[in-house]
C-alpha cells in the first residue's frame, strides 16, 4: 500500500481557507468519533489526521485538488453505517463528512424524479417522496441514519429489492467530483441512452474510490395502494426456498421476499418476548409482501402465492401482521441474547441456489463450535449469515471464521455468486476480494482506478489494493 | 486520429493460422461487403483490409494480440445493422465477423436465463426463449436481423422499453475480449451486487471500443398471457404528448407507448393502401399496449387508459388492431413514397419533456425546406426525426440538416437530452458526441479509453477520437 504525505499545518491552513476555519477539525476527541464506522473491532479502527466539512461540491473539489497536491488521502463518510469499514479512514488523511450537502432540491412529480443532496437522509428523501404521493424504492435496512450518497456508493440493497432492484436501479443521474478535483455530472435523466459509455453506473458502487457523488436525481415510482404481507410457515428449509422460482416465474412480481430459519424465529420472539409466534418450536418462516394498484389484483395474486406455497410444502400459511415483521427486523438485535460478538456476511448467489446454498452452510455449519443462523433476502438471493462467537477465544474464533468463510465463499463463487449483496467490500473484504475476483475482472478495476486516480488519492485501502 | 499499420501479408498468415485459411476473407468483393452496414452514403463506406470469422472468444483474443503486436484496427461486425456507422471500419484493418459464434449455450427454466453466444440472432433468442413459456425482453426493431451481441454493444432500445427497459437491463453477465486479448467475464446471475466496480454496465453500450462481446447471460421474464392494444387518436400533438407522463404516474405500466404524427398516419395508410385508416385526414395516433397477468387487472387498466385518454382530449380511443401496427411498423419504409434519400435522428429526452420538444421541432421544422416527420418511442421519449431530402440538392440538403441538427440537439441538450437513444453514436454522430458532451465527461470516458486499450485497436473512429 502507498505511503502518503501527513497532514500538516500547511494543509490545515488551505483546507480552512477552503471551508472556514470551523469546518477543519483536529480535536483529537472529535478525530475519535471517526476512526470507525459500524465496525466494532477496535483493531481495525483507524483515526484520521483531519476531519472537514464542506459545504457544496466547489469546496470539495477544492479539498481534493489540494489533497492531490499535498499527497494526502481523503475518505469520504456518508453516514457512517458501512459494516463493511467503508468509512474508516485506513491510511489516515482527511474524512470528508458530507451532512452540510443536506438539500433536497426539488420534487418533479410531472418527470417524476427527485434532485437531492448527498448528504440527505434515506429516510427523508422518502418521506419527502411519500408527501407527494410517490414512492423512492431504495430501501435499506439502515434507512433512518444512512445517507443517500453512500446508499449509492455502495449500491445499497434492501427490502423492495424483488420488485424495484437495487439502489443503482433508482438513480438517474449524479454530480461527482473526480479523484482529481473536478465537478462533473454523469448519467442523464433518461429512460433510453446510447450516448457513449455508462459512467454513472461505474461510479455507483465504486465506494468512494472513483469520484465523490455530491448531488443526485433520484427515481420516483407511482405507490401501488394495495398491499397484503403473507406469511408462509414451512418445517424443511429446502421447501422454503425452492418456492422463490416458482414465485418469480409466475409473474407475482412481490416487492419482499424475506427468510428467518428456525434459530431466528425462536431468538426474535424470545426477544420481543413474543408467545403467541406461530410454530415457534420448529417453523421455518418466508414472508411475502405482494403490492398491486388494484384489488382484484391483489386478491388473485395472493390465492396463487397460497396455492405455491401449500403445494410447496408450507405446514400453514397466515397473515402477516406487523408482529411477524417485528421479528424479521428484530433479528440483529436478538443475536445479543446469545452472543454480544457476531459476525454478519453478505453473500450473494442466483436466486435458484439459494436452497442448495443454505443446505450446504447447514451442512458445513454443523463443524463449526459457533451457531450459524441465517436470515436472508431469498426473493434476491442475499444471504446474511451470521456467526456467534458465544463463549470462544478470541484465537480460536478467529481461525474458524476464516475458515468457514472460506468454505462459505469457494462455495458460493463456484454456483456464480459474489461477497457482498448490499453491503461493499469496503477494508473488511478487501483480501477476500482480491483471492476470489478473476484475476482479469481484478485488472480491469485496478486499470480504471489507477488511470481516473492516479495518485491514488480517494478511499485508499478499499475494495482491492494498488 | 491515429495512423495504424497495413494489413500486411505476415499479418495475414499469422491470422489463417488462428481462424483457419478459409476463415480470412481479402478478395476486393468480399471486402466490399463489409465496407458498410445500414449507411447508405458511399462517402463514408470504408474498405476493411481483411475480414476474419473467429469461432470463438479464444481464437477472437489471439486475433486482438496479433493486432497490437502489428498495430493493426479491429473493428468488429454483428449485425451489421447499425444506423450510426457502427460497423465501419473507418480506420481500415480487420473487420471481426461474430457469426460462426452463433450458439444458443443453455435457457434454464428455473434460474430464468439464457446463456448465448454473441453472434445469435435476436430473433432466434425471442423464439427459442417463448418456447420454453419466457420472455426476452429486449425488442429492437432490427430484431430480424441484428445479432445480441450487437443489442449488447450499443444498448439498443426498441419497443418494449417502456416496461422492461434497454439492452443493458436485460443482461446479467457477458463474456468479453479485452482489447488486449484477455477473456473476462463480467457481471454475474445475480439480483445484487456489491462486489466492486460494476464493469459489466461499463462494456455494454461501449460500441465495441473497451471489449468484445463473445457471450452473454440473458435474463427471462414470465410471459403475461393478456394483452390489450389501444389507439388514442388526438387532434393536437400536445394534448397526445401530455396524456404520456400521466399514464406513468397511474401506475399503468404499459409495455410500450407509441406515437405518429398525421404525415406519418397519412403516409403509412397510403404506402399500405389501408383505406379505412381511422382519422386519417388530422389524426395523430398514440398507441398503447398493456400486458397482465390477470384479465381482471387488463380490464382495469384499460378502463383507466380509456378515461385518461379521453380526459386528454382524445378524439377517438380504438383497440389498436393489426393494421395499425402495420402502420406503426411501415413507417420508415413510407418515407420512400415521398423521398429516396431521408435522414432519421435518434434524440431522446424525458419523458416530461417530449411534448415541449416536439413543439419545438415542429415550429423549427417549418424554416427548414424539407418535410419534418416525427415518430416515436413516446414512452421512453425516444424520437425519430426523419428529414426527407425530396428535391433538394446536396449542398442544401448537407447545410440545412446540419443547421437544423444543431438547433434541435442544442435544445435537447438543454432539457437534458442526449444525442442518441438506441442507435449509438457509431461513427455518425462522433462529431456531435464531442461537441454536445460536457467536457469533464468526455474526459473520464478518454481516460478508460486510453488506458483500456493503450494502443487503440478496438474500433477506432467511434463515438469519440483520442
Amino acid at each position: 500500500m502507498k505511503t502518503y504525505a501527513p497532514v500538516t499545518e500547511a494543509v490545515l491552513d488551505a483546507l480552512k481557507t477552503i471551508v472556514g476555519a470551523e469546518y477543519v477539525l483536529t480535536e483529537p476527541e472529535k478525530l475519535e468519533q471517526y476512526q470507525t464506522d459500524e465496525e466494532t473491532d477496535p483493531r481495525k479502527f483507524h483515526l484520521p489526521e483531519a476531519v472537514v466539512l464542506p459545504k457544496d461540491a466547489q469546496e470539495i473539489a477544492a479539498v481534493i485538488k489540494l489533497a492531490n497536491t499535498y499527497d494526502v488521502p481523503v475518505t469520504v463518510r456518508s453516514g457512517g453505517t458501512s459494516l463493511a469499514g467503508g468509512a474508516i479512514p485506513v491510511c489516515g488523511g482527511i474524512v470528508l463528512l458530507m451532512e452540510r450537502l443536506n438539500k433536497i432540491i426539488e420534487l418533479n412529480a410531472e418527470g417524476m424524479y427527485m434532485e437531492v443532496e448527498a448528504g440527505v437522509r434515506t429516510v427523508d428523501i422518502q418521506k419527502y417522496a411519500n408527501e407527494a404521493g410517490f414512492l423512492y424504492a431504495g430501501d435499506p435496512c439502515s434507512a433512518e441514519s444512512c445517507l443517500i450518497g453512500g446508499n449509492i456508493a455502495t449500491n445499497a440493497g434492501g427490502n423492495k429489492a424483488v420488485r424495484y432492484g437495487v439502489t443503482r436501479d433508482q438513480v438517474y443521474a449524479v454530480e461527482v467530483v473526480t479523484p482529481t478535483g473536478e465537478i462533473v455530472e454523469l448519467g442523464a435523466r433518461l429512460k433510453k441512452k446510447s450516448t457513449g459509455y455508462c459512467l454513472e453506473q461505474l461510479i455507483m458502487g465504486s465506494e468512494g474510490t472513483l469520484g465523490i457523488i455530491t448531488k443526485a436525481t433520484l427515481k420516483l415510482q407511482p405507490i401501488p395502494p394495495y398491499r397484503f404481507d403473507l406469511l408462509a410457515v414451512f418445517g424443511d428449509p429446502e421447501q422454503a426456498l425452492d418456492v422463490v422460482p416458482k414465485i418469480m416465474q409466475a409473474g407475482i412480481n412481490p416487492t419482499s421476499v424475506e427468510y428467518m430459519d428456525n434459530s431466528y424465529v425462536r431468538g426474535t420472539a424470545d426477544y420481543l418476548e413474543f408467545k403467541g409466534a406461530p410454530h415457534y418450536e420448529n417453523g421455518i418462516y418466508v414472508i411475502i409482501t405482494v403490492e398491486t394498484f388494484s384489488e382484484d389484483e391483489l386478491d388473485l395474486k395472493m390465492e396463487q402465492l397460497d396455492e405455491l406455497c401449500s403445494a410447496a410444502g408450507a405446514v400453514d400459511v397466515l397473515e402477516a401482521d406487523e408482529r411477524i415483521w417485528d421479528m424479521r427486523r428484530n433479528c440483529q438485535e436478538s443475536v445479543r441474547l446469545i452472543s454480544l460478538v457476531s459476525l454478519t456476511d453478505d453473500v450473494v448467489v442466483p436466486v435458484n441456489e439459494i436452497a442448495g446454498t443454505i443446505k450446504f452452510i447447514m451442512k458445513i455449519g454443523e463443524k463449526y463450535p459457533f451457531p450459524v443462523k441465517i436470515n436472508a433476502h431469498i426473493g434476491d438471493g442475499n444471504l446474511h449469515i451470521v456467526l456467534c462467537k458465544c463463549e470462544l477465544s478470541d484465537e480460536e474464533w478467529e481461525n474458524k471464521v476464516e475458515a468457514f468463510h472460506k468454505e462459505v465463499y469457494t462455495y458460493a463463487y463456484s454456483i456464480g455468486g459474489r461477497l457482498a449483496g448490499e453491503h461493499g467490500i469496503g477494508a473488511k473484504k478487501l483480501r477476500e476480494m482480491e483471492t476470489y475476483t478473476p484475476a482479469g475482472e481484478l485488472a480491469i478495476m485496478r486499470t480504471i482506478k489507477a488511470a481516473m486516480d492516479p495518485q491514488l488519492i480517494l478511499n485508499p485501502g478499499k475494495i482491492f489494493d494498488l
